[in-house]
């Protein structure tokens, strides 16, 4: 079988590696449908986070179940599945709580950027749908399994209600799924922060009603003008930088939320700053698995639409060309297909 | 007059200073039945933060209004009030959302270890009392101008509900006063972190199921043996290092909440260490206004006594003392009655 491996900054290649089968009794296999690109696999490509030796790549999935061990019950062979890009038991306590990204037996889920693909406690991180979805549908499903996950952790974890004024600092695709999820939650004004016109243009089609194109103190002071010296109820940091979460807080009224869920790169936050700011908190790894069956079942009724992220659709050997893409800001996201048979 | 003055590190005096009177048609003046020293007034007179020259020091204080400005329509002469240790407008929409201590127009509230004390924005900062209070009563409700308020509003921010487990780390008075907040909100287990008996004792007369000596990782890992490795619902930071702050960060559960309610003093959370916590913080200076007339309400009707945190009482002249039992760690807050006569 073939798949992406990173062997260092910039260098990704597609080349055979070991077909994954079933080593323990909780894995299933799943034959990929569809897999991507996520942000997060940029700070590795760009040098920016260490690897240990070529990596295999991609922890974005769904498809079909090809294989499971002896102790699944919960999906079987033929069935469409999705799961999460950290495996997860989904009994433990903080799996309970809703919080399966810190499960005690969490482990994460890697090499998806290939056609067959190992998840390990199947039982506890596939949901598997009651019928085959029609292809159309794939790019939305595939996207709960991260990245459409993490935009709605943060519009939840930022407690985004009926009615909020929120606002989402960072035109990835989480940030842009971040508005869709506040538009879902009904949400009245939400204001994207962007200065890219395709960013901008698919921020407005998922419900942004502004959009502010300055960054930094000068975005954060286009804010305190936006809201009448107030700040947002809800703000959503979808990058991880130093600038951004500091534009996030300082975004944010006193008592509202600012949620934070991109892997943190150099982010230190003082105390004595943050306390007076009265800002709530919250972030970490999203936890998709408590949100993948209310999602599916958005995306099956037609209510969200959030594969429309994908703005690039490549066959998966041309990966290398899909990181390219994004690092370059060329694509949003790029989907990657698996050919026929590998 | 003679009211407490900060000339130093450990340099307290008890000397003449200004009469206040009224500056603003939005202001009171009060004739303090009690006011005391606060946990927070020991970093300068230890010298762990800086004073531009001799400083009129406190902020707790109830008492008999003795005047008021032409604009003041809330409260009037002969009556007896309670306000937060920051004046606000309690109209913005900063106090309208529940933080007053943010408030727009927010003033500290400074000088009440004296007899007559200058309350700005007196309709928005004061509560009065229908009634005169009976004596017995005034060191609770002089604790309801700050520590109990903060106490308060640390079980709030760490959202402590019924059925809660909640740890406090710090035992000063604010802690011991979190305490107590935890089990009237109904809390099942409150852990105490204290390592000094007379508080240890304090704390389980105001509701502590268990206390832990153990300090930092020691005491985090003792935090999780107890929680059979989850961590607690809710922690309340009442302290400010980075050493208790890491120790509350570390005894919350993934999803579970930590406040922080004392000045953070060199702290710096790292992000990307908080982030895979998945905890979620709020803290900031307790909006005690917000609390103000149910706090009245629960200590009038007898439900809550946080008064008995002050285990030393002194007339106010002897202010200097106060300092010097909290800061050796001999008292945990001491009361001060200002003299009859001024």
């Amino acid at each position: 079988m073939k798949g992406a491996i990173l062997y260092g900054p910039r260098d990704i290649r597609f080349e055979e590696r070991e077909t994954p089968e079933i080593l323990n009794p909780t894995d299933a296999v799943i034959r990929l449908s569809a897999t991507c690109v996520c942000g997060s696999d940029l700070w590795p490509y760009r040098g920016a986070q260490p690897i240990k030796g070529p990596s295999p790549m991609g922890h974005e999935y769904c498809g079909i179940v090809e294989d499971v061990g002896s102790a699944v019950k919960s999906v079987k062979p033929g069935q469409f599945a999705i799961g999460s890009f950290f495996a997860s038991d989904n009994t433990c306590p903080h799996c309970r709580h809703g919080y399966q990204t810190s499960c005690q037996q969490k482990e994460p889920v890697v090499g998806a950027q290939a056609p067959l693909l190992r998840v390990p406690l199947a039982d506890g991180t596939l949901v598997p749908l009651a019928d085959l979805p029609s292809d159309d549908l794939i790019p939305s499903l595939l996207s709960l399994s991260d990245v459409m996950g993490t935009g709605w952790f943060a519009a939840d974890a930022a407690c985004v209600q009926a009615g909020s004024t929120v606002v989402v600092v960072g035109d990835g695709a989480v940030g842009l799924l971040g508005v869709l999820s506040a538009r879902q939650m009904g949400a009245e004004r939400i204001i994207a922060m962007s200065r890219h016109p395709a960013r901008q243009k698919l921020a407005r089609e998922f419900g942004a009603t502004d959009i502010v194109a300055e960054r930094g103190d000068e975005g954060a002071a286009r804010i305190m003008e936006l809201t009448n010296g107030v700040g947002a109820d809800s703000v959503l940091e979808c990058v991880g930088t130093q600038e951004s979460m500091m534009q996030a807080i300082d975004a944010t009224r006193p008592g509202g939320y600012m949620s934070y869920v991109g892997v943190p790169h150099g982010v230190e936050l003082n105390g004595a700053g943050l306390f007076f700011t009265h800002v709530r908190l919250h972030g970490g790894p999203a936890p998709v698995r408590r949100y993948l069956p209310d999602l599916i079942d958005l995306v099956l009724r037609g209510q969200i639409d959030p594969g429309k992220v994908f703005d690039l659709m490549l066959p998966l050997d041309q990966v290398a060309e899909g990181y390219r893409a994004m690092d370059e800001r060329r694509a949003i996201k790029a989907l990657l297909l698996p050919l026929a048979q590998t």
